[in-house]
Parts: C-alpha cells; sequence; structure tokens
C-alpha cells in the first residue's frame, strides 16, 4: 500500500468534497478519504458514490472516516477509525479492506497496529480544521511513534508546504492534509506544490 | 416475523438501554430496537453488546437504529433506517438481515417496500419523544398505508396504554412505543399492560 500525500476532503471551506477529489486527482494525488461531520448518511452515501467514482477513474484509493457501512455501501478501499469510532479490531471482521485508525501517542499507535493497516499520528502541529482537537505530538512525538511501529504512520495536523519536509525526514509514509489544499486559493497548485515534495522522499 | 409489541430503547429518560431493554424481555416483549443519537459509536458498541446478550438470553429480536455498522458489529437481527439515512436498496446489499424503514405517506411506504422487511408508520399521534417530528398521520393515515402495502406495518408515535387498542385494529403487525415504557414510573408493569392488550389482536 502506496500512501504519500494523503488529501482528506471538507466541505468546511467553499469548495465541495468532489471539487476538491477532483482538483487533487488531477494533479496526482492518489488517497483521499472522505470525511464529513454534518451532513445526513443519506446525503453523505450520495457525496461518497460520486467521489468512488472519480477516485476509480484516476487508480485511486478511497478512504471513508468513520462510517464501515458508508464504505461498504459504496466499495470503499478502507476506512478511518478514530478513538470513538467503533473499535478497530472489530471493524476487521466486518470490512475486508484497509482499515486506518487515528492515535496520539506511542501507546495508542503499538494498541491499534496488530489489527490495522496504517496508523494516522497527530495532530504534529496545531492545527485550526478540528474543533476539540488534541495537544500537538510535535515532530519528537510523531518520530517516537514512527520508530516504535511496523505499519505505514501517516503524520497529520497543521502540515503544510513549509514545514512538511520536516515532516517527511521523520519516516512516515504518508502526509495527510485538509486545509493545505481544501482551504487554499488555488486548490489544484498547492497539491502539486505539496505533491513534488512529497515524490521527493516517497518515491516508488 | 413476529413483531407484537415491538420496544424502542431511550437514554433520554432516566434509565439505561439495558435496565429499559431487560425489563421488557422480563415481561415478553421480543422485538427490541437500539435507538441512541447522543453517544459515540465506540460507546453505542458498548451498549449494543450488552443489549445483543440481553436478547440472544430472552431469544428476542435486536434492531439497530441508523447504524448499519453497528448491527454488523454486534451480529444484531435487523437495521431500522430513516429517510434520512443510508439507501434501503443498498443497505439490502451490505447487510443480510431484516430492514425496516420509517415512512409517514403511503408514498414512502410503497417506495420502500420491495426492498425491505417492514415498514414502520407514523408518527400516528402528537409525540414529545422526538424533536422536529412530522404531523401526525392519524389513525386514518395509518389505515392507508396498511392498506396499500403488504409487508407487515408496525405503527410509532405517541402510542399507550389508552389509544393502543385503536392503532391494533387498523391492522399493523407490530406498535412501538418509546416513551410509554421508557418513561413510566414502572416499565415493566407498563411493559406488561401493553403486551397484554397487543396479544390479544397479535397472538401467534
Ligand atoms: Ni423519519
Amino acid at each position: 500500500m502506496k500512501i504519500g500525500l494523503y488529501f482528506i476532503t471538507s466541505s468546511e471551506f467553499s469548495r465541495t468534497h468532489e471539487e476538491l477529489a477532483e482538483a487533487v486527482l488531477r494533479v496526482g494525488v492518489r488517497f483521499i478519504q472522505f470525511r464529513e461531520k454534518n451532513m445526513s448518511a443519506r446525503q453523505m452515501f450520495s457525496v461518497a458514490k460520486n467521489l468512488r467514482k472519480l477516485t476509480w477513474e484516476y487508480s485511486a484509493t478511497l478512504i471513508v472516516n468513520d462510517r464501515v457501512d458508508l464504505a461498504l455501501a459504496v466499495e470503499a478501499d478502507g476506512v478511518h477509525l478514530g478513538q470513538d469510532d467503533l473499535p478497530f479490531e472489530v471493524v476487521k471482521d466486518i470490512f475486508d479492506g484497509i482499515v486506518g485508525v487515528s492515535t496520539h501517542s506511542v501507546d495508542e499507535a503499538k494498541k491499534a497496529e496488530r489489527y490495522i493497516d496504517y496508523i494516522s499520528a497527530g495532530p504534529v502541529f496545531r492545527t485550526t480544521t478540528k474543533k476539540n482537537a488534541k495537544e500537538p505530538i510535535g515532530l519528537e512525538g510523531l518520530r517516537r511513534i514512527v520508530s516504535s511501529v511496523k505499519k505505514p504512520v501517516v503524520a497529520i495536523g497543521g502540515i503544510n508546504k513549509f514545514n512538511i519536509e520536516d515532516v517527511l525526514k521523520t519516516g512516515v509514509k504518508g502526509v495527510a492534509v485538509i486545509s493545505a489544499i481544501a482551504n487554499s486559493q488555488n486548490p489544484e497548485k498547492s497539491a502539486k506544490e505539496l505533491l513534488e515534495i512529497v515524490k521527493r522522499y516517497l518515491d516508488d
């Protein structure tokens, strides 16, 4: 599983999930998460179906946040779980695909490791995207998680074109961004810039 | 599938889901829905697991509201979907069990009928349990739905021991209650009273 630049869609800025996904797919992003906290399941289904169509067109991986049933319904490649979602050890029994989980410490990462396919670790830096975000773990905290697990680690939280190289140097296999792209004046250009840096560290 | 008295658990009153479920199971209710709008998925999983254990003990049917993934995770017998949840035609593909759907009109009931196993119709009367509840359909509206579909109809909304006979006379196969039991001083006694009336109309 290759992750690289991992774009998480958001409807909290001025564009739709579909517009953002299409912009990043066009410039080469191949790992996308659908994350939405305000729509009804019926609405989410409709958006996720569109994202599935787009990601298939570009042979990209589609991950659905939280809702395993939605992931099953649209045949997503994976689900991403938070610590408050369905337990990952249970999800592995009902979902036959990629399972990722958010972690904030070495302890959480180690607990999740044997059940899941990738670990997201963060927030690395302070971020405004997530309300009630936890204290940043910093590059040091990220490095500790990377060195204590064997599964691929994805860094998340406050990552942008100015700090992404520092993040990549910790040994992560993926870098997740939301606002650096979704809140950019030109999402396509921002994705392209970030992708160029990521590819210098994580090329196949 | 026998429905009869269909109890929907609620944590909005002074008892837990588990306490309520155990009370109604003890007196003979055999169709229970877990409905919860405020807990995290992780918390819901923990409660639903307890309800699954209880309902298995009593050979009762367990239905999970909204979340098909939660139903899969705890091996519930069925899911209940609202008009804003995942589309029932899709759910039938990912969930191999009972699928019920909330309807408010003959039109909604007929659209759902061929995909699902039972139709809930309501609110029959005015109710305080559900915020933003729709206009009541009344006994007349209920009768119209019952006579226009072949699948079993479950009446819901404001049903109590004083009006339940009128509801049963419309030809429904089930009667769903929340507050008539959950908000009772003695849930067990209230469930028993309702069950006795239901059994006069819907005995096997
Ligand atoms: Ni409804």
